[in-house]
């Protein structure tokens, strides 16, 4: 395979050693580890991950359809139900064991008449503050689950948080959230199994905190999703180092402003997104090596601008015979899901095999 | 059709009004309007300019293969000719008339030996600092216009430029310097003829410059793009009226946060793109109306912030009725082009017929 315009890759064994100590990570401590799709997004990753996890995690009822087409028969949308996808929700409960979440009374009231049991979790804001019922309202959270515990078909599981704030700490701040995040959690729990007196899970768990705190005391299960593939604002926070980065868009030289040590690329906001990064711009360039894939960061070389497909990248001087019309940069992603979300395929090394993703 | 999912909507009578007004602007002063084709990226919408446009113009070799797929036989993609592309440039100057732009001799060289004629613009930095040759470099310029003119197989049709700066202006100052842009590539024009003997013609206009200013000289072609969308960006500038906005998507509400005046939607980065702006953030609020399109823009209403799948809007408190469980929020886009690239279909009210784009 020739390379001629932007394509995005991925290494193998980058991603099989990934997965693998996560997997084992919680695996060695009897939680249940069920990774969320949305990062890689693709069947064909999906596989690496056959037999090392409980079920899946997906962020859409769309998501949710492709891979249960693919196998997956065990599978939570961690998203919050949608009454108008009722009928798409219902179909799919009759193939996988689908598990669902929720924080609004009305809303499960909307389901409550499918006739295939559902298993619900009540979604709690842990600190991120996007979705869910927040802990001090417990009152609201446990009249929600009793509903639910009391409903003739559905299934209570417990409770869900996603700890997306760790996207804005650094490494120790991170397992000081993460640990304050289980603590309230384990709180509810509690206070929901003394009251309803039903056994109540705990699912939490994201790519910063799984990959930086080590003991998850009883946390039923986690969902982390960017770990597959880690990207710069992973290594940024400190949950990986520059080696675990699994992917990197390989974009062509077009044009070259060598007094400036800028070239301009093919390669822009739709291959990449537009998440910029205050430290890594839209990208840090790496040094291709010579079987395809990349084997170091380039210190001070940056994707520093970007439009629909254009990009300038700025390198130190010192790479400069690198940087020649007709030749390929490597730029590592500021965010992994958001790019593979931009391309929808992807080649995975050494092989180049293609993964091609739910949207594609 | 039942929208039950982030679903972008286009109302055919802005977008044609949208095109009448502009192409109509620009025949009445006999100059060419060659539309880029970027924003809408469709066939379907691609229709509504026939016969109302000389050409048209793409921003990359796979758009550019898209429509020569669909009847469009003369196509300048405007972005540097790619080397490492040379066999698909080749395959598509066979099917049309494909004019391409080049800043470097060095390119212009990788191609010279192709048998069937292309047309070669130089591209020239008009102000926008992104590809081109400044026009400072006058000596540069009109070596590369030399080396084409003397090429035996291809053929010099001018200087290329792109006033990309004026998305960071405002109406009057958007005037003044795409005027002054005009000037910059007139005076380049004068003295590539009197120089080389030759015609050149001038090629510019971006949607900011193109619906503000009124007489556009002696300039040959326009390739503005965004404007049969238009978009809060635009209208920000002053490019556009609220009313001439095209499109918007609607997004299903699935949790309420009544005491807030906010709710959280199914849409986030995978569908707007992270293109944000000071004032309407990821994109402002309209009122739906009967027909499933929307009749006006909410005030202090926006989409605050957004991730992988999920959307926060917060409004003002007089619309909270419009925000249940269940309804759809509609909301204006920020960039229509990143927007409709997120999503790759849309559909076209009134009769919600599906554009579907080249990278479907």
């Amino acid at each position: 395979m020739r390379i001629t315009r932007p394509t995005l890759l991925a290494d193998c064994q980058i991603i099989l050693d990934n997965i693998d100590r996560l997997s084992e990570k919680f695996r060695s401590q009897k939680i249940g580890f069920r990774p969320h799709f949305k990062t890689h997004q693709s069947a064909v990753v999906g596989e690496f991950f056959r037999n090392k996890c409980q079920g899946i995690t997906v962020s859409s009822v769309e998501m949710a359809e492709y891979f249960a087409a693919r196998n997956w028969n065990d599978i939570t949308i961690a998203f919050p139900a949608n009454p108008l996808e009722k009928s798409a929700i219902r179909e799919l409960s009759e193939k996988v064991n689908l598990n669902l979440i929720v924080s609004d009374p009305a809303t499960f009231h909307e389901f409550d008449d499918l006739k295939k049991p559902l298993n619900w979790w009540v979604k709690v804001d842990l600190g991120n503050h996007r979705a869910g019922i927040k802990p001090e309202k417990t009152e609201e959270i446990i009249q929600l689950a009793a509903q639910i515990v009391e409903s003739k078909t559905h299934s209570f599981e417990g409770i869900l948080g996603h700890t997306g704030q760790t996207y804005h700490l650094q490494s120790e701040q991170v397992v000081e959230e993460e640990n304050r995040a289980i603590q309230v959690a384990e709180s509810l729990r509690k206070k929901i199994t003394d009251v309803l007196h039903t056994p109540c899970k705990v699912s939490m768990g994201d790519t910063p905190g799984c990959s930086l705190l080590e003991n998850w005391q009883q946390i039923d299960e986690v969902r982390p999703g960017n770990f597959v593939f880690y990207d710069l604002m992973q290594m940024g926070i400190g949950s990986c180092h520059f080696s675990q980065i699994a992917m990197a868009m390989a974009c062509p030289i077009v044009e070259t402003k060598a007094n400036e040590n800028k070239a301009i690329i093919h390669g822009g906001a739709i291959h990449f997104s537009k998440e910029h990064h205050p430290e890594f711009k839209y990208g840090q360039l790496a040094v291709p090596n010579a079987s395809g894939g990349w084997s170091g960061l380039m210190e001070n070389s940056f994707l520093e601008s970007i439009s629909q497909e254009h990009g300038i990248i700025s390198f130190d001087s010192k790479y400069s015979s690198l940087f020649s019309l007709g030749k390929l940069a490597y730029i590592l992603p500021v965010h992994s899901c958001l790019t593979v979300d931009c391309m929808r395929e992807y080649y995975l090394l050494p092989d180049l095999k293609r993964a091609t993703t739910y949207r594609y």
